[in-house]
């Protein structure tokens, strides 16, 4: 399949570097053409693997994946393009984290909104499918990072692109029983806030290699 | 021990109804000390279990338990004094939860502040402690409802106050390795905002027999 990238930070790469080993070929899009990030993944990726704008990313790709931080995410795809978006399968694992001065950190959007339903009203030809934002990067390719059974979680208000994303996910080695779908794509707002405590986990753990797993009664 | 709990719903009876079979003694308070509700569940608990003010349990309580909604609950600590309160174990199981009419569930405080916070704020010299908000009220005090190990979490700036928590939850039936102490009171912050996915997921097991069990590397 070919799958095109928006991103070239670690998110974006990794995911990039577990779609080639899959077979797959993929494009990784930022800002320009001459991204020196992009240009030396591509370089080190071979064949299968290209870099370009986020246009180009967009337009190669049968799938594309939001792996852009959740502040530009919007600006990102509006380069990207409404027509090479339309009727494609947009897997968006972004999240709207705002860094302050002081340290802290907040979401923007929240609560009465999220990334995932603001990427679906701005381009309603695309099939949003919300997915692989509640955990790190490593464990998003390599769930036996983390031990036992674990969950990922997908939304979006096309059923047939959570499939294709699902059985992606699959391939990347987590167990279809495993993935959660929380429905429509308003349920992305749920997903999102998840990343405060998520970052609380993170300090009280020391490392990232930690990932949801709900206990529940039959 | 005696407790003080604010808030005569089924999260406040099901938790006193647990200290009881404890052995502590308890007053269930409310708005007015003729509540209907909480006079009948006093009247049905035996010589240990009193009703009256949220100032009647504050005064009464060695702890005292915030089980009142998140809305109301600066309002209902008001009512219970700042005097009672003071030098106080505040343990604080609100969600900051607003039912629009819409049916859409958002959270007020969000983001940047959070019930548990603002409580600690307004009375300085009470000792909160935010916990059980994550869960379902049978789940609070009977963990075995859900199989397997599973997470609670604690968070408040008073490190003292936090252990005799733990050992108040540890007595509920919470093996003490699975109560994860998240920090300071900002740390309620995040807690808070698990609750949309929490619905999410109460939407899609149809019951409430589940919770939060993270899976961790060595």
């Amino acid at each position: 399949m070919r799958i095109g990238i928006l991103g070239t930070g670690s998110v974006g790469q990794t995911l990039a570097g577990k779609l080639l080993t899959l077979g797959h070929e993929v494009t990784l899009g930022s800002r320009t053409a001459t991204s020196s990030t992009g240009t030396a993944w591509a370089a080190a990726a071979g064949a299968k693997g290209h870099s370009g704008t986020f246009a180009d990313a967009a337009d190669f790709g049968e799938v594309v994946i939001n792996a852009t931080p959740g502040q530009v995410a919007l600006a990102a795809l509006e380069a990207a393009g409404e027509a090479a978006l339309a009727g494609k399968v947009l897997v968006d694992v972004s999240n709207p984290l705002v860094f302050g001065p002081d340290g802290s950190v907040t979401l923007d959007p929240v609560n009465t909104d999220s990334v995932g339903e603001r990427i679906q009203r701005r381009f309603p030809e695309a099939r949003v499918v919300k997915t692989l934002n509640t955990l790190a990067a490593p464990v998003m390719v390599d769930p036996a990072r983390v031990p036992g059974r674990h969950n990922l979680f997908v939304a979006g208000d096309d059923v047939e692109a959570k499939g294709r994303v699902t059985a992606l996910l699959e391939s990347f080695g987590w167990p279809g029983a495993d993935i959660i779908d929380l429905g429509g794509i308003q349920a992305a707002r749920g997903m999102e806030m998840l990343m405060p405590f998520w970052l609380g986990l993170m300090k009280h753990y020391g490392h990232t290699d930690f990932n949801y797993a709900f206990q529940v009664a039959d």
